[in-house]
């Protein structure tokens, strides 16, 4: 295989992002549906369980659900259901599963029980075929097309996209978060050409990193934690996300000049907390590269991918995270790694 | 300084860990005395806020809430009420503020703002007199006495004690886990010596390693967190903490025979989740290390450090951290750093 095709098939399922969230929007009005769905039902905790990349969308969840019906949204443990089996009340809960696959083992067990014991359930699955979409009681399919690469690109930002709609159908703010949406796709179209020759030129400085941190903090917290999951498993890069404060609580210790930063910034009230992290990284001597619709206002980076701003400052983490996977991709190549088929992954994950 | 005296303090902290759980033993009565008022307050979501080591104590909160009686606890978001000002409706929750000094900005903030929209506010600090405390409608003292290393030891394990001895009370369990608690301080006072030449043996085979995860499942999860967090902040390795699930969701690929892990085993539910993790690791070349109460159980890994099993599995991670916490001592001092006091770390962080 020559260098240049790999992660031809990664690299392809990044562009047709902006496809794949148009394909989603046309299943806005059966959004619109469950939303009123769960309304009549009344709860108003909503439970998100997924491994991965789903994981890391359900971060986004509770500030698309917290920020627009003032929902309170988590991250369930689904070990304290499934393998504790602790007898919790989830009667007046939504309980959302969320697998690309829909096959993630726990995940569709935690969906069953939360059924059975009275949750409003919904699955968040690129395949309306699978058991994860057969225990719940309605499914948003992903509609992201097959996704072929072991990492996942356009199933993530679909699983944003469908969060956000939910959350806006509840808050009666779908059409206007529904053509915010329409408009990043557009946006993330125009400007992937952009992002993949700065995540280019970004990949030859990096190529002997071994260790990073991704820093973000509110709705940018999930773009964090995905690009940090992108380069461990398509670049074998010990990278590890934290929100900006926490990198002040301990981690901050770690860095040394070899140890760089990769800070995103949003132009909202967590700002401060990210510029003042840059600064205690920088008097490590730490590189920072500041990516986000904010980069430009983080002080004394040595790199800034900027991304252009959505209509609505929630929408930012669907085009930020855009620069990083296509980073983690360049740097794979750099290093002679092919981020389609990383070694020791396969695309459905059934593990325990 | 000699070597001999990089991390003094850190670890005489580490070993007055027993008489500490003692002190905190002498307030049973007065949190009994706050679950009652919770109780007839009648709220079931308990909300819990931190960084850092109070975070990784939130992780522990989640199962000691869930396991005893039964109630749904998160880690919540303190962005999205401090920073993003979002009306959630917080009335018919507990607010637990988790910070050692008291003093952490955005937790006595969110606490401020939580008991102000009605919830039930608790204070679980190491100074009764600090401003979480003030803000708070009660208050658990931790009572590990003064805590001079800037990284955390028996102020964690504290923590964890004030958590599960609340759920206790709330769950009409509270004599039966205070023995329990008390019985697993007099374990770890019988331990340390040979923990700490354990981790002695253990520190220089491990004296060039500059990444680690460290896995943990369920009611250990914490114990990964908290061990992690001790790694980065005293010897500089980025070490990441990871569910055994998620590292076969990803992460696994950054893996090689340089990139070793630490791996927490229970002897409960989640024992074969690890088992399995442990397996996909060997396949890697990398080397793991076995630790917590079922670490024997382990198969085919290069080292183990078995921990005592305490009279319940949900407070083996009183116990399962102490081998984390001494390696992390030993291992500073073998490259010559001082854990008493990180670069670029103070005791109490007031990063925004």
């Amino acid at each position: 295989m020559s260098p240049h095709d790999l992660g031809r098939i990664y690299r392809s399922e990044i562009e047709e992002q902006p496809a794949a969230l148009e394909r989603l929007l046309e299943h806005d009005a059966e959004i619109a549906s469950i939303a009123a769905a769960l309304q009549s039902r009344g709860p108003r905790l909503i439970r998100m369980v997924g491994h991965g990349s789903s994981d890391n969308a359900a971060s986004y969840g509770v500030y698309a659900f917290g920020l627009l019906p003032h929902w309170t949204a988590m991250r369930d443990s689904i070990t304290l259901t499934v393998h504790y089996d602790s007898p919790l009340d989830l009667s007046n809960s939504v309980a959302i599963g969320l697998s690309q696959s829909g096959r993630t083992p726990d995940v569709v067990e935690y969906l069953v029980r939360a059924r059975r014991s009275g949750a409003f359930t919904i699955a968040i699955t690129n395949d309306p075929a699978s058991d994860l979409a057969s225990a719940a009681e309605a499914t948003i399919p992903l509609e992201a097309g097959s996704e072929q690469a072991v990492a996942a690109t356009k199933t993530y930002t679909n699983t944003l996209a469908a969060l956000v709609l939910l959350a806006a159908h509840l808050a009666g703010e779908g059409a206007r978060i529904a053509n915010g949406v329409r408009r990043a796709a557009e946006q993330m179209a125009e400007s992937i050409p952009a992002f993949a020759r700065d995540a280019e030129a970004l990949a030859l400085p990096f190529s002997y990193t071994g260790r990073m941190f991704v820093i973000g903090r509110g709705v940018e917290f999930a773009t964090a934690r995905e690009i940090a999951l992108k380069l461990l498993e398509t670049c074998r890069v010990a990278a590890e996300p934290l929100t900006a404060t926490d990198l002040a609580h301990g981690p901050v210790a770690a860095l040394d000049p070899l140890f760089p930063v990769w800070a995103i910034a949003s132009p909202d009230a967590t700002l401060p907390a990210v510029q003042e992290a840059a600064q205690r990284i920088r008097e490590t001597g730490a590189t920072v590269v500041a990516s986000g619709t904010a980069a430009g206002a983080v002080q004394g980076v040595q790199y800034t991918l900027p991304v252009p701003a959505p209509d609505e400052p929630l929408l930012s983490p669907l085009l930020s995270v855009v620069p990083g996977q296509l980073f983690a991709g360049a740097l794979a190549r750099v290093r002679g790694l092919d981020p389609d088929a990383p070694h020791g992954l396969s695309k459905v994950t059934l593990a325990l």
